[in-house]
């Protein structure tokens, strides 16, 4: 499936130098064929550039001069660019639409004609599933879920009853969905479970990792803003409210009626136990323990602000030669008191 | 399903102060309408209880004045008596009785008729299904497993072959019980597998939360004591025991062979590699490299003592002013030797 | 099924000291019986070993004469000869050969007829399955995988499409692999999905962990090393390039495009975001944000030599009192001052 670069270039609005070469993939420039495109993000790569086979390449008009022995795509935002092209070249595997005489569909389930039922699919009573949505085998839609149009849900998928997912929402495999929140009463030394009245509403094009939970609201609703997207064995406790454009990275964890607003960057391992304020960041391994301000970007356990942590760690580094400073600092003083006690004495 | 606070009132102990309303369901103060019933847990949360449109509250009997307003229930334990009230107004889902024709049983395996088999349901050879267990579809029952009765297995659980759960366990979606341990031998560069022999036994009343691993005991047994509660994605290696009513939260970690007293309390993504005495708590993200001794409170990677914990944060987040007060007084020390020096040859 | 200990002795080329009893099983020193074989891997087993019921024990030689009460199976790698008598006692599962009726296999597949796959398993197009492989229930193999002989994927393993197993690849249940990674462009705010054209590649006798997610690779591979084991609920995402023998300890997350040597140790809920080298060993809890040379030793978040993490951790322990030191040094320096200031004026 040739395309010529002038043709890509008016797609995405790239300006071409150089030759007009037909190219029929994208690829790493490590991995490039000759017949391939590849790209170029920053600087940094540009030493692989040089050696890659790709005789085509994405990149930015900056580094326009340095690629010049390439034809070349330029554009600012390479990266935009590659993921609007890459879906050229991808072949997205054909599920037949229908449901499968191996799914068992409950009463008063409604599937859309154009949904895509595969063996093994499970779908409960007054479930509806919208035109396009794919059910992966072993997936488990509980009663009354609501699976908007193009929705993707990869096997093993678990919506607990009352989850609510809006347009082109993607789960990967293994993820589950509207669990029960964490929530018991001590009483003496028994622990009573709380029912969870609340359910999970997952908000247009949401992506959600593999073995990542989401539990429900202990009441109302525990929320996935809209163009949010969640890594493999993340942990999103009951009545979480995650704003629009977030992003958390893998084995991140958000303790129970944690609010994040929108566009919120999450670290790999962190764990948020407080708010997190809009446009704000929070480092890989962090431990939010403080309320983070909007745009602000945070480190550590307990997280502080970065450049702070920065310091603190650089400090912290240096702690053993640190203490051997002390030491030498109490000789010294205590040398001087010495010298002054003598003089006094003499 | 209205119920006049009189009875509720009865039914948990509670005095009833004012009007004896009918209500219809419980919820959040910020959701309940005027017929339901909300609760105050704490001071903290008069003002949202001004606000609310419910009519009746649970409460403590201390905050009696301040919401002299409203109906209440008063209780000094708010959270155990909503706990008990709100399974009054819950819809608990009504599982089928009896073995789903699609569901998959073995040879020798015994299932109570009145247990809840549903479709794609596996049951291995002879294991053994209680009294109103339920299974839900895509549930895996190894050979030789024991469930006991009113357990409840949600969709994707996995027992491994062995794998004994007592009576009134709660497993949650994906959770695996009893899979290997990570046990090798290492023989030059191989790793040999060391084949696992135990099980693993879930005690009563336990609940563990959806995608969370336990492994079986390379020789004897992994133990959950009873009425333990374990959150999502926390992983409880091999030849664990947990002791009674400890509470794991979310992505905690167990490392092999660890004990746990009862009562253990153990924060978010905490990891711990030592035993833990009797009504311990360990702090989220807390990694326990000593043992800890009953009743402690640890914090921190290495865990410590928690109110020594947070004095060595507040040290360690101004440690670059620190360092500037060593610096300081290196040079004031300097001088004080110059100026002796000085007198010195004087 | 008894076995002579001088029959054992000859299979693993250990030394036979004392009677030449029959042993029925393996077990531990505080679980064995008399008909028990079990072990002492070092001096710290020396008290267990008085009590143990068990009158045949694997040991090393150093410790022959503190044992000589016993009969003894004298090996250097005492848990390596453990792990290879253990699975002659150890009772296999016998799977049924053949493809169950209740299992689905779309066209192109192919199977070997002496594989096992069993009910509510799903087999994608052109997918193959070797030799003596078992497909446990609930099993998803996408379109185009390809698993070699000899592998045991536990039941719920979801295989992408195009993953490939190498020969005697054991997954346990959950286990996903092939999932796509974390890549996308922003673009104001907005988050474009790039599309993963890459597979993961499983290499012989890798063990892998419940619950535990390896995703493809944007472009190319996602590579496991032969012989590496990863245990429950580990993170690797894509285009990682793991080497030959690791092991990943429970929840250890690798980031993106990271490469670690061949033989290296990561603790449990570590964080690996750089390169690590041959041979290194990164403790558990570490977030590794600098590449580790070869061989090294890491500790800490960020990680460092864990010699040195350990003084910076030991004078991170002890700040409180160093803050004291300080502040004793600030009130001597203050009084020297102060003493040769009224020297000066007197």
């Amino acid at each position: 499936m040739a395309k010529k670069l002038s043709e890509l270039a008016r797609l995405i609005g790239a300006t071409l130098q150089g030759e007009d070469l037909e190219v029929k993939g994208v690829n790493a420039l490590s991995l490039a064929t000759e017949e391939e495109l590849s790209f170029v993000e920053s600087r940094r790569h540009l030493a692989a550039a040089k050696e890659t086979r790709a005789r085509a390449l994405l990149a930015p008009p900056s580094l326009a001069q340095e690629l010049s022995g390439k034809s070349l795509l330029l554009t600012e935002n390479v990266r935009a660019a590659l993921s609007r092209l890459a879906w050229l070249f991808y072949e997205s595997p054909e599920h037949p639409r229908g449901i499968s005489p191996l799914a068992f569909v409950e009463e008063g389930a409604e599937i859309h004609p154009e949904a895509s039922v595969y063996p093994f699919v499970y779908v409960g009573r007054n479930a509806r599933i919208g035109a396009r949505s794919v059910l992966h085998p072993f997936v488990y839609v509980g009663a009354g879920c609501e699976v908007a149009e193009d929705c993707l849900l990869y096997p093993h998928v678990v919506l607990y009853p009352g989850t609510k997912l809006a347009r082109g929402v993607i789960l990967h495999a293994g993820a589950v969905v509207g669990s029960d929140g964490f929530g018991y009463a001590q009483e003496g030394r028994r622990h009573l479970k709380i029912p969870h009245f609340g359910h999970v509403q997952v908000e247009e094009e949401v992506e959600i990792g593999a073995n990542t939970c989401v539990d429900r609201a202990t009441f109302g609703v525990t929320r996935i803003g809209a163009g949010s997207k969640i890594d493999n064995l993340v942990q999103v406790a009951h009545n979480v409210d995650l704003g629009r454009g977030c992003v958390l990275a893998g084995q991140a964890g958000l303790t129970g009626s944690v609010k994040l607003g929108d566009f919120v960057f999450v670290g790999g391992q962190a764990g948020i136990n407080r708010s997190v304020g809009d446009g704000a960041q929070v480092a890989a391994k962090a431990g939010v323990a403080r309320d983070v301000p909007p745009g602000a970007v945070v480190a550590g356990a307990p997280a502080m602000e970065i450049q702070r942590w920065r310091r603190c760690v650089a400090a912290y580094e240096r702690l053993p030669e640190l203490l051997k400073e002390i030491r030498r600092l109490q000789e010294k003083v205590a040398r001087l008191e010495e010298t002054l006690n003598e003089r006094d004495r003499s």
